[in-house]
């Protein structure tokens, strides 16, 4: 079993880095404090007789040599980047998971045949840089790494640029290392664990995604003097399709969810009609059918509201993956350590995306989730219990250490 | 006459100060562009002879000696400040149309008894801060000083402060002058003039106008793993209260027009539901009493909306005039200048605030108009032709030299 102080006291001291302004944490990708939480994970896991490699990507892989030379390594881990206004344990969790475990092998001199590797994802998050997964995502072979180090922040700064400045791009070749299997252990970001009293969700798939950027344009004119039959107001087009996103979400009740995250107004100006909106909308269900049926008809129904209103209307897939059913094996491993350990658990069908989602495309995969309070994330008041993050590491340990051979 | 090479060559000139993205400009109040307007302006009063005054709100007041030393001046003039994406002649034709009048009647040996004054008022837009028409305002004694050096911009800086910064605060204090009339020509900013085929608008009254911030409060969670019903989506809110205030508006045709251009998203994350949204609601009408009608319904049906969704709101109103009627006798100084100079005319309403609707509170006061292309205005693209500017400056000219008395 994993010592749950060492590990809580882990996450409290990462949750240092990036603070919020309410309780939670802001330590985007590749900024600073991005660094300075690297550094320090990289720091403990020297400290736990690791070595470090980083790839091009800025992957951080912390090594725990196995006792067969041949093996293939099992990898842990997530990522340390959040939200704008995140909480301290989305990813965290994950990757100081990974690193408890390595610390309670070491405390019981378990060695293991497979190499053990922890890995710390960059940019999992997808707010600086829209994909969200990127790193996992190039790892995989899903984008390559000239299109990934081209993406831009809202400030203009590519990927590949902001990586260079906080130095932490590597030399290794991204996607070059093979895993035995890859565990994640994440929270569970939604309510059901919690409403069923359960300690652990076996993930056995992940629910698919789709983001659609959507630009209105209209004409920016006087709110005053520009008479209404006159007006091309991009907002109003702009909040008739968040109106339809909703709609066409709940037609597809329980199966679906949509919303859009993210609205940027121009000139966003008091007394100017809005010209140009550009705002992402997120559609998600674990059918791709559903997935697929949500898209299309944002596009027919947006072109609709637009052509109605005299607006101009352009859609761009900006990210996505197709719903996931994670590995057989790997899925057994994690339910067997959680009935072995005693701990409630039921399957689960994760609702957000993971680097583990991408992983799963070159290796064995799945997940263990541990409930969070009210069953939000992505908020600063994003909690959990220390006996949850306790669970959650117990089963990652048992299914890792199964997996990886003592 | 006025001589409109040199009128239009102050506009272009003027105009290649903060220059904006698309052939117009971004000259925001009390930013350094403004700073530089500012003293070019200055610089081309005092080499036609005038003597430049300065008050504690950064009101600029260049002065024509009169031949009565006992006679109050007459007031000409609008503001240099621009929108983000604004135009060349919004305020700035009002400007240096008054200074063309000084150069006229320097050309011609003319005296009058009374002075003329060119002012420039600051933060006449209000975008930058909040309300429009910040300083006339002040001048007239509608807001105190202090609560306008205390307004604040997106970035946290006050108006106070910032206007300390680029060295226009002076020390005169606000309002003490007195005024024998106060005369503004502007561009139309609609399209009623260029529709109705004439030169020029007498402005009998201006429509009122009402800003209502409004802050919708959900609850920022996961857009993926949050399920439908569990949503608290503040965007959502902000978007059916668009459509209300779009379905308001229309309900009082012709009489009223209502949009929103400023809209913030909080976290806005692509997969972040907006947990907060603010955004400002512009509703304007030449009758008072629909204009309280659309507010007092702003509340009562976004209130309705937020419960429906459980969402919170708040409603703050942060601007605002009635409507206006201007002076009688300085009406019909304008209209007899336009028919004594055989320019084609039409009474007009302005759909727009300017800073004479204020010192129509303490001097008689009129507005002359001139047509711009398509009724276009808070675009780069705003233009208007030099016939129509000296037609404009032609008639400020002949009804300020009428009321100023040779
Ligand atoms: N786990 C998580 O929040 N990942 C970000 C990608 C997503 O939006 O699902
Ligand atoms: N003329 C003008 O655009 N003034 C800004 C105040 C308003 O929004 O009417």
């Amino acid at each position: 079993k994993i010592n749950p102080d060492r590990l809580w006291d882990s996450l409290m001291e990462m949750a240092k880095i990036g603070p919020g302004v309410a309780g939670g944490n802001n330590r985007q990708t590749l900024t600073d404090e991005d660094a300075e939480g690297r550094a320090l994970f990289q720091k403990w896991c020297e400290d736990a007789g690791c070595t470090m490699g980083l790839d091009q990507m800025g992957n951080m892989f912390a090594r725990r040599e196995g006792t067969d030379p041949e093996a293939l390594p099992v990898y842990v881990g997530s990522h340390l980047d959040t939200q704008p206004t995140g909480g301290k344990y989305d990813g965290v969790l994950g990757v100081l998971g990974g690193l408890e475990i390595i610390h309670t092998l070491n405390d019981l001199g378990i060695k293991t045949k497979h190499p053990i590797v922890v890995t710390n994802f960059t940019n999992e998050e997808g707010t600086r840089y829209a994909p969200a997964m990127l790193s996992s995502g190039v790892f995989a072979g899903i984008h390559t790494q000239d299109w990934a180090y081209a993406r831009v922040d809202a400030a203009g700064k590519t990927f590949g640029d902001e990586l260079t400045r906080i130095g932490w791009r590597g030399e290794e070749e991204v996607g070059a290392r093979k895993m035995h299997a890859f565990f994640e252990l994440h929270i569970e970001q939604g309510p059901i664990l919690e409403i069923e009293g359960r300690d652990i969700g076996v993930v056995t798939h992940g629910q698919g995604l789709s983001w659609t950027q959507v630009t209105v344009t209209g004409k920016d004119s006087h709110t005053g003097s520009t008479p209404m039959p006159m007006r091309r107001n991009a907002g109003l087009g702009m909040a008739r399709i968040l109106e339809k996103v909703d709609e066409i979400a709940w037609s597809h009740k329980p199966h679906a969810v949509g919303a859009a995250g993210h609205i940027d107004v121009y000139p966003n100006s008091r007394n100017v009609i809005p010209g140009k909106v550009v705002f992402t909308v997120d559609f998600r269900s674990p059918e791709l059918n559903v997935i697929e049926d949500m898209e299309a008809r944002l596009r027919v129904e947006g072109q609709k509201i637009a052509d109605d209103m005299g607006l101009e209307v352009a859609f761009e897939k900006v990210g996505g993956f197709d719903p996931v059913a994670f590995d057989a094996g790997c899925v057994a491993a994690v339910r067997a350590a959680a009935e072995r350990l005693g701990y409630s658990h039921m399957d689960l069908i994760s609702g957000a995306g993971h680097d583990a989602c991408w992983i799963n495309r070159v290796a064995p995969t799945a997940m263990v989730m541990c409930p969070c309070v009210d069953g939000l994330s992505h908020n600063e008041a994003e909690e959990i219990s220390k006996d949850w993050a306790m669970a959650g590491a117990d089963v990652l340990l048992h299914a890792v250490v199964e997996t990886a051979e003592v």
